[in-house]
């Protein structure tokens, strides 16, 4: 029999599979998923639309997802005021194979990636299986401090010369966003490399936040990425997608897997971007959860970080994987990120907030301990 | 402004997107789809599930996708003789992304892959996406004849040594499937490269016809590709699959992108394919109507290859292009494969065999020429 993880790729030899772990547990608080099920006036928009749809899936999707990109650019438009049209906006199974094709057309093997750690774990994942070379750059030249410091951020860009640099913005898994300044001073400091801003989470932001949607205009190799996983509670339809200059979007033809979204996706997407108040009316609930988290944490003397996401890094844990199993054995699955005395903790709904707070109690009062490794 | 187009990676400057022209005809046999609609009781099916899983849409998919995996085991099983397991099967949004993920994992960037050509167009694509070399093989010492001799596919597996060997059966474009032995032979001339069977139209080929599913004990190196694309009338839901080895399956976890399909596509696969027998049931109509379009062309006086798929390649024309274009001047929109003096027809209704025969009767007859240029 052959040994076929030895015929894996070199980089792939020791890898082991991303995602956390899928553990059936009273309180999940590790994916930041929204806690709020579809709304039934979408739910029933769903079904109606996928009936309309299902008769003619002998035949392949619109290879142009135009409907879906109109709908997109609408949404985006009226929620930056910045004015975005249907021909700068480009879709994928998820922010993340959004981000596969912008490494699939601008990196590769030969070049280099660059993001600033701790930030989300797929961006040297997906810079790495495309080929390219990811480098690590740092937030803050004191590791404690997770705001992104600009001049140390233009500095690592003029060093390194990246291809592609990662921002992320509110940033995952630290949740505060990056000053629009700094996204402006990263793209000058380059004139070849391609800067992707990651809103993943930009509709929990404090209020004032711009978008970097709003810097657009005159910058041709600024992309800006959002998702509808978070703030439309919409994960497991998987639809991710970018707003950038017309003629990058159109770039991305050559990368895309042909017919790339399904008529079903398309059809979902659509359905739920026609009721996006709907979609986004529990947002603004979960901000006052996940600010009401960030107090109870204080008044149990860890350490949270400002969030602007759906989430919140919490700190002040005399070990992560020993808190993250003892957080389980109460019944409560957070995500243990690798940063140490931190674990990352989503914003439930207002019955889960009481459960991992009281879990939280529970578990810095006993000084519980334990040798379990959790999950990164 | 930047120019953006030459920032991207060499190998894309100068690239065009790939993709059969969307055009608005009477009769549409450029792309192979099923011209059968999904039958009402799949369709009651598909309404009913999407809506069961709809509310839920907040949370993320079932990242191993296992009752979709089941599915397409038993399906496999059941039409193919060899007993296949779930944790064999691997799933993706189209088999193009399954062929991605062996690429991402067994190819890139100091990798070679070898196919014989003419075959399925994407597999050079999809390894030079991935950063190998793509080595374009000879089915035959005669470029006009299609068959794969395996003497000469021994030889030049030999020769290149490659990690990454496609082979299409039925192939693509030319319709003819590939005899096992010359699976067999191929997968012992190497003894570390992956053989992709490419079996997208498997289930159109004609009786007596063996699936290499049969030929995986043992052979951990051996991957055999389907899609729901085709017989199943499924182009639209986007869903390709493999069976291999075990532990060949279990490594894609570490290329896929995490939650890759959506929960939706999983329900969509999962309702036809607990429907197969009636998804299937137009297989044996496109059947005789593929073989009607070969007698058809032959009292033409037109040379149609023989054929195991759901099209047929039909040789004999003055050229391509000018064939091509006076085709669509008549209403019917055929494939300009690139293989001279020839084009791809898919087999549609009887409606439509009419149509297209009609049409050929009066472009050969007219012996009409245009410089418009066909797309390939």
């Amino acid at each position: 029999m052959t040994e076929l993880r030895a015929l894996l790729r070199p980089e792939l030899q020791g890898a082991t599979p991303y995602g956390a772990p899928q553990l059936d547990v009273p309180v999940a608080l590790n994916t930041n998923e929204s806690a709020y099920p579809v709304p039934p006036v979408v739910v029933d928009q769903i079904a109606h639309d996928v009936a309309q749809v299902a008769a003619t899936l002998n035949r392949y999707p619109d290879r142009e997802f135009a409907r879906l990109r109109e709908l997109l650019a609408s949404y985006l438009t009226k929620t930056s005021g910045e004015h975005v049209t249907a021909d700068q906006v480009w879709a994928a199974n998820g922010s993340n194979e959004v981000l596969q094709h912008l490494v699939q057309a601008f990196g590769g093997a030969g070049r280099t990636a660059l993001g600033f750690t701790p930030s989300y774990s797929m961006h040297p994942l997906i810079a790495g299986r495309g080929g390219a070379t990811w480098i690590d750059g740092l937030r803050d030249a004191d590791p404690k401090r997770f705001d992104l410091d600009a001049d140390l951020a233009v500095e690592q860009t003029k060093q390194h010369d990246p291809d592609l640099i990662f921002l992320t913005s509110p940033n995952n898994p630290t949740g505060t966003s990056i000053d629009l300044d700094v996204v402006r001073r990263v793209y000058d400091a380059s004139d070849h490399a391609i800067v992707v801003v990651d809103e993943a989470y930009t509709e929990f932001a404090r209020t004032g936040t711009r978008s970097a949607l709003t810097l657009l205009p005159g910058r041709d190799r600024l992309v800006v990425s959002r998702t509808m996983s978070k703030a439309f509670a919409f994960a497991g339809a998987r639809l991710g997608y970018f707003a950038a200059a017309t003629e990058l979007a159109e770039l991305m033809r050559l990368v895309r897997l042909p017919y790339h979204l399904s008529s079903v996706t398309q059809a979902v997407a659509c359905a739920a971007l026609e009721h996006a108040d709907t979609m986004l009316a529990m947002v603004e609930r979960i901000k006052t959860t996940r600010d009401a988290l960030v107090d109870g944490c204080l008044e149990l003397g860890l350490q949270p970080v400002p969030s602007d996401a759906n989430f919140v890094l919490v700190g002040g844990f005399a070990d992560s994987a020993t808190a993250w199993q003892a957080l389980l054995d109460e019944g409560v699955l957070v995500r243990d990120v690798g940063i140490p005395h931190h674990l990352r903790i989503t914003a439930g709904t207002a019955e889960e907030n009481t459960a991992v707070l009281q879990a939280l109690r529970t578990v810095t009062a006993a000084g519980r301990t334990s040798t379990t490794k959790g999950n990164a």
